[in-house]
């Protein structure tokens, strides 16, 4: 009867506080809890696999709960999306004992970057899904991201406001690939795991290379300087979207 | 002197009352205007290639005004970007005599109408952006297409509320095509003209052949019948664009 649900999520963060329950503003962790508590009448916490920025995006976040044991069986998805505001849909959910953890049992996680690589126009029903940087040199990017794959102390590419001290991340992998619309190119990162906006901070240091203002000896001696006020400003979080939980 | 300026606009018309200067709410017309007066300390009229419904958006709207004679080497596109809300933005401007009219002159239209095809799940992020109408017989409704081609008496697929008499026009073309992501369909209709909600009538009628509800003979005698009544409803409004306007 410990009945733990995993749920499958995707949410346009546009106009969201970040995945996290605030004092202020509308989160999805808090829209999902809302929720929860319609459907059963009762407090129910959700944890998420990790905190998203306010703005990010997800296609494939994934979260649990442990529901009253009277609703064993409802079809969670079809449940939620009928009180879930039209920007967060639960994608798919599955039933799982209690040894699963969102947080705790992931192994990896995707995330894709947007960004709009066309110089002369933009296309305003894209601007909160894209960094519109304008023309980047792709290969030197592509091949900057030799400097990044594998493991390496990656606190370069940490934000204050954590108290995590290992900052040591293996990223297995990053791929530049063709986006929506053929003005936009992806960033796909894959990694062990993610310090504060580290995806952010690695596609704000590869568009520099894109922009010929960092070469890749410079990237290579940003991270072995482990400082993060030598490294490029946070990219911006709308690029941003959670696509891969691996658990 | 007599010197008029010719905008291309593209627009994200989720949260917009339309084109068209209302009472109450935002339009396009509306923020165009007042980016111009603005700009210009005048009160300066716009005139677009058409109306677009509340919800409807642009990649290739056209307008014209006329600035005061002083105004006559402003940079437009960067002028009015700098002061309309990102929603909105001017792609190009071209000086032109007075003998161009934005609506009077144009010779066709084109418009996009993106349908969700996929029937398992739905990204939030392009809600606002697409019907979502599940798994639709792709084929099926390109073959329709057929009766919709041509010069033809479109009375069925014009909504009550214009004085426009002469229901005649002609469909250059209607294709399907791929859309931004792998799991939507793109309806493209070029016509000589549109008349009210007549795309997104065509779109409704082609999407109830795409469900087996609708036959291509039945759609021929729908359109031959020239009765509204006998359509079906109209698609909603999130999914269309004005891709092009031809002068």
């Amino acid at each position: 009867m410990d009945m733990r649900v995993r749920l499958t999520l995707a949410y346009d963060g546009t106009g969201y506080n970040g995945w996290q329950i605030q004092k202020d503003g509308l989160t999805i962790q808090g829209e999902l809890e809302k929720a929860l508590s319609r459907i059963c009448s009762a407090s129910i916490r959700v944890h998420g696999s990790g905190r998203t920025d306010a703005g990010v995006h997800a296609l494939g976040q994934v979260a649990h709960f442990d529901p009253p044991p009277k609703f064993l069986n409802v079809p969670w998805n079809r449940a939620l999306n009928a009180v879930l505001p039209p920007g967060i849909r639960v994608l798919d959910f599955a039933r799982t004992d209690r040894k699963f953890h969102a947080r705790f049992s992931a192994r990896a996680k995707q995330y894709s970057y947007t960004l709009w690589t066309q110089g002369a126009f933009f296309y305003p029903q894209r601007r909160n899904f894209v960094w519109n940087t304008g023309p980047l040199d792709l290969e030197a990017m592509q091949e900057a991201t030799t400097c990044l794959t594998g493991s390496h102390d990656f606190n370069c590419f940490m934000n204050k406001g954590t108290e995590i001290t290992d900052t040591i991340r293996t990223v297995r992998n990053i791929l530049l690939a063709p986006g929506f619309t053929p003005q936009e190119t992806v960033v796909w990162i894959q990694a062990d795991g993610f310090l504060k906006q580290m995806a952010r901070n690695i596609v704000s240091a590869l568009v520099q290379v894109g922009r010929k203002k960092l070469s890749q000896a410079e990237l290579k001696s940003i991270i072995q300087g482990r400082d993060r006020a030598l490294a490029p400003a946070t990219a911006p979080a709308r690029g941003l979207c959670l696509e891969h939980v691996t658990y």
